[in-house]
């Protein structure tokens, strides 16, 4: 499927789901929308992933260059920002599919219903859930598969490319290998999964349950992608619901090097690494006895020595394997998960 | 405003939402319904509460008798049982209104909707939370009053009690207390509130936020009405929500006696009462600074003699005054967390 991907002001950096599906999808990407950088190409800002160009709206594609617009942007709150209207309007009137994960549905949009009746275009709300969810029974456990999940320290510190990469190697390196998606960003690069931020409170880890009991006897060993954070002022919810939810064997902490407040609660500085591991595993162990088995360091803000210096000194802290997924190989943390 | 109660078959021990209704409220309870015991009284049952007499259907009613009918079950799942349907016909026939606090939405219910309409009534969803709900911000903990939080070792430990006896108790004393509920039956007494546990994971914490932030310059203190346990295998998420959405100075630790696994999660052994303390208090901490400064212990199961004795040892482990706040006074209970 070929797709252009609506990232207007905020890529690369502040666009993580176009980065993250340009890094993982399986979708033709044939543009990036972003005005602020129409004329250049994605290969200008992010060296190893898809290229394409960027332009500065879907009025300057074809009106058959693409199958579908992908909204790009994850914004805090899950807004539709009106000034997206003109893109979105436009690329139904071509005919194309809107692909969204925000938490405004698309489907409930009037104007955009219409023209996708009219059209006969999809408007396919990625974050809506399933409306038979129910709560959890505490059988996650019992999968013949080995579930190891993502945890991080905050928000945006890797967990959903740490899955996506380790997921890749270990499958290249011939595991039997499983992917749970959680988030937006998962669900559209594997084609399936469950929003777990948007499920009601008492079926989060129902939710995920149901998506590990779905795989758990398909593969050896299933990732399920982690959200949030444990001490998060705002998220901690879901990352508790998942943690439950997948009764994991063992966890990957993943971290962003240099963060030390919350990522836009800045009043609130980040415990230490240790305490981290320490609430993640003594929360877990009633449910479901697990440990920190492994990390994964965002470097993507140092120079090439003093990444290795911060992996391998987050490596010290943690007492176990660590690396950056995206810099560095990942074969010394498979061996510790698998 | 005259209330009959639907309680079929549940009545008084599973019937934890009529409980709580007769025994808070200031409905005037007309009538329980629960066929199995058609023909006694409240009183034969439940010594401590507001009397009425026990019927077997709306049918046994006079057509003008109460002005609503309340669903006082909680079934686990929260769907509406097909049994019911007469009754709930049958009230709205007659012009009541419905309240109820089931996930399973009366208003998108055909028939009763029709009903309603054509007699003028209004299907009262209390489960249904408001439509504008957003992210945390962090701020609860801004707030004047002093935020006292009541947590559990598990669901149908006695947190919704525990807040509605201390809030009593309090207020008697003098006390400016105000209550936050975040159950269906906390809101059904309170007459306001949200229902965290149907809120969208993404903002648990901020729906908690929201009702202290509403709440907490008109009161020296606000007791927060707590949500399941940390460690349940289907219901962390929301009282992880909760635990860090109203940022609580204090917490107050409920437990029922004898309790050792989880309520209808038996294969899931409750931790140790410190490690409980431990968990609530150090996952709190990086958002919230805050200490168990006491404890409450639901003895009804047991002789006078022994629930004195279960009390003062729960209150020796935990190292702070508990009480069963049915049973006993909560005088010493007061002075620690006001």
């Amino acid at each position: 499927m070929r797709v252009a991907i609506l990232a207007h002001e905020k890529f690369p950096e502040r666009a993580k789901t176009a980065l993250g599906v340009l890094r993982y999808a399986d979708y033709d990407v044939a543009a990036v929308l972003d005005r602020d950088s129409a004329g250049s190409r994605v290969s200008d800002y992010v060296p190893d992933v898809q290229d394409a160009p960027i332009v500065g709206g879907t009025d300057d594609l074809e009106e058959d260059a693409v199958d579908a617009l992908l909204i790009g942007i994850a914004p805090i709150g899950g807004d539709f920002d009106e000034r997206w209207r003109p893109d979105v309007r436009t690329a139904l009137e071509y005919g194309c599919d809107i692909i969204s994960g925000l938490h405004y549905f698309l489907e409930n949009d009037e104007e955009f219903a219409e023209l996708a009746e009219e059209n006969g275009c999809e408007l396919r709300d990625i974050r809506k859930p399933p409306a038979d969810l129910t709560v959890a029974e505490g059988i996650a456990g019992d999968v013949d598969a080995e579930v190891i999940t993502t945890v991080g320290t905050d928000c945006s510190v890797g967990k959903m490319t740490a899955t996506m990469e380790l997921a890749r190697d270990a499958r290249a390196a011939g595991y039997d290998v499983g992917v749970v998606p959680t988030g937006q960003t998962g669900i559209m690069i594997e084609g399936w999964g469950i929003p777990i931020d948007r499920v009601v409170g008492d079926f989060t880890a129902g939710a995920v349950e149901e998506m590990i009991v779905e795989l758990g006897d398909e593969h050896d060993y299933l990732l399920v992608e982690g959200q949030g954070s444990l001490v998060h002022p705002a998220y901690s919810a879901v990352t508790c619901g998942i943690l439950h939810g997948s009764m994991p064997d063992k966890l990957v902490l993943c971290h962003d090097a240099g963060r030390e407040t919350i990522h836009g609660y800045e009043s609130f500085d980040l415990p230490s690494i240790p305490t981290y591991v320490d609430l993640y595993e003594t929360l877990s162990a009633p449910v479901a006895e697990t440990e920190v088995v492994a990390g994964t360091l965002n470097t993507a803000d140092l120079e090439d020595d003093a990444a290795r210096e911060a992996v391998d000194e987050y490596a010290d802290v943690l007492g176990v394997p660590a690396t950056d997924v995206i810099r560095h190989d990942t074969d010394e943390m498979l061996e510790a998960i698998l």
